[in-house]
Parts: C-alpha cells; sequence; structure tokens
C-alpha cells in the first residue's frame, strides 16, 4: 500500500498521462512517508457516456454544448 | 457523494445506459435527501468473458448454451 | 450483473439506507430489464474526513462551518 | 458475496482467463466455505500504460528494458 | 499486478480470512504463471445491511427468517 | 472527474491524512489541468490484517517479526 485507483475521462495523452501518475506518486511518497516502490496508481479511464452527475453523461453535456452553440 | 459505480454487461443501446444513469439518479435524490448534482454516476461496462458466476464466465455460459441449442 | 456500489457518507439511518437500496434495485430492473435477484448492491459508508472535494475533507468543511458560525 | 474483483495486466488467452477464475472460485468456495454460485469474479484488464509501480508505468518499464536491450 | 479485491460479509475468523489469502494468492500464481510477491489481496468487509440482492439486504433477510421461525 | 480512491493501512493520524489529501489534489490539478473542485479522494483505510503480499497480511508480517525481534 498505498494502491491509488483514478478514474479520468478518456482523450488525454500518454504524457499528461505519466506525468500525472508521477505527480500523484512524489506527492504520496512525501505525505505519507512510503517508499516509491509502495505506491501503485491504476488509471481507469471511462468514455464520456460512461461518466454523469445530476444524471447527465458528459456526452450529452457535450452535445447540449453544441447544440446550443449552433443555435446561437 | 454519494458515488455509484455500476458494473454490468456490455452490449446495451447509449440510450438504454442514459435511462438508467437518469432513473437511479432520481431514485438516489429521492430517497437519500441528496441534490442532483451531488450524485455521481460511473458505468463499467465488463466484456462477457470477464465476469463469472461459479466459475463459469457468462461468455462460456452462451456458448455452452449454443451448443445445447444445435444438439437439439 | 448488474453490481452497485455506491460510496456514501457515514451517518444515515438504517431505515433510510433500505428504502435507497430497494430504490435504485427497482429503478435498476426498470431501466436494463433485469430480474431483481440479477441486481447485486453494496454501500461503502466513508467517515467525513475520509471523502475529500477540491483538497477539503468533509470533515474540515463542518469544522470551518462551525467556525464561521461561532465567529458570526 | 464474496464478489472478486481482480485487476490484471492486457495480454493473457481467453483460456489462462477462464482457467484462473475457475482456480480462484474453488479456493473461495473450499477456503470459505461458500456454495459456488456465491462467488462473482470481475476482471478489469488495464494497458500497461494504466499501471505504474514507484511513479513508472509498466508500458515505461517495458521501453527502458528495450533500450537498455537495444544499447548493450 | 493482479491485485486482487474481495468483499466479503462481516464475521469470518482471522484463522478462515487467512487460510482464505494464502488459497487464491496460490491459486492465482499458478493459473497467471505470476511469483508470489506480485500478488496482492484486499479484503472489504461488509456489514450484512450494506449487501443486498433484489432490493433485500442480508440483515433483513437474516430478520425475516428468524421471524418465519418464531412464527412456525 | 477525476476520482481518485486510496487504500491505505490503518493508522495515520488525521493532520498527515488531511496533508496527503491535499497533496495528491494539488498534483492532479497541476498534471491534468483540472479546477481543483473537479477532483474528489476517497480514502479506504485497510486493517493490517486485511491486505496481503505473497499470501501473507501485513498483520501476519508484524506477528512474525516481532516473534524474531524476541527470539534474537
Amino acid at each position: 500500500m498505498p494502491i491509488i485507483s483514478v478514474v479520468i475521462a478518456e482523450g488525454r495523452t500518454t504524457a499528461m498521462k505519466r506525468r500525472f501518475i508521477r505527480a500523484i506518486t512524489e506527492a504520496t511518497v512525501e505525505a505519507l512517508g512510503v517508499k516509491p516502490d509502495q505506491v501503485r496508481v491504476m488509471l481507469n479511464e471511462l468514455p464520456l457516456g460512461h461518466y454523469a452527475v445530476a444524471g447527465e453523461t458528459f456526452a450529452e453535456r457535450a452535445e447540449n454544448a453544441a447544440t446550443i452553440k449552433e443555435a446561437s
């Protein structure tokens, strides 16, 4: 331990994901006083249609935003 | 919170998944007395070969059912 | 499947949790067209100090709100 | 219950995954004294770039190993 | 990897849990061809009131069974 | 999103856990370019007897270390 499982939206670059993993690993080592090789990070990428706030998926949100933009 | 993580089998339509997300969000708002924007839903779709009951994956179950059907 | 895992804050009554479980089970049966005994629900209650938004735990948020109330 | 969720690296054969699911189901039935149909297993395959130890993803580790091999 | 997360009902002895952890670790090592120290197991014990099938928690199920027993 | 779920061993102070939550939130905001209030962190503390590497729980490991110390 610690085992860190992160849910993020699909679409980020490999480089950004690698920077992110290094950054939270370093933050964990420093704040919890553990060794780097004790820290495991797992990324779970969700399609925008599989994540929702207030019953609206991020895919619907993007569609609605595009519709409003076209109409304006 | 609440954060709702749902594991379902692959294969449902986008429309069905959107109805499902709205339905459990409404049920959560009503039963727990929280606001809609406090409710997050995450769908995790599993291939049939990655979900098993009693050691048999749903993919094996479908294959076995098809074999029986052919033999009858 | 479906397997529904819900993270909520500690502190709700047993009666409310039971109503909530029944409500999301019914919503799932109806929206996904599955049988009731295919639906499993798991509740994970987190202490307020173990859930954070924007780096602030709900425990800190409650403490800060109380401090503000005392000062006003 | 029990509900067993397993995170593994992408890349194993279907046959190996089926053997694995059967093996941990049997081990669970025997050790916990439950019936086979009470045991659910869910496999979550992660791409090598989404799993990291000590801040280094398994994809980076494979790349670095290949670089060292070329240089030697 | 593999990282194995198991949800079980509260109430088992320490000895049984240790036997269970050893058994699924051995089954994993053998079936997936990984080394023992690559296998991590996490047990998550749920109170009976936090696990439900078909909208009925295991706590309700136990209460209903006891009521039926008294009435018979 | 991002939703960050962290499994750690029981036993850390509240102050350390708050520092840790702030640190990984800041690291996430910076590396992924999201706003602080988009970042949710959930801590799951496991008893030492519920986390195992190579089939040995951290509780067993501590017991074995203590036995060796006594014998030396």
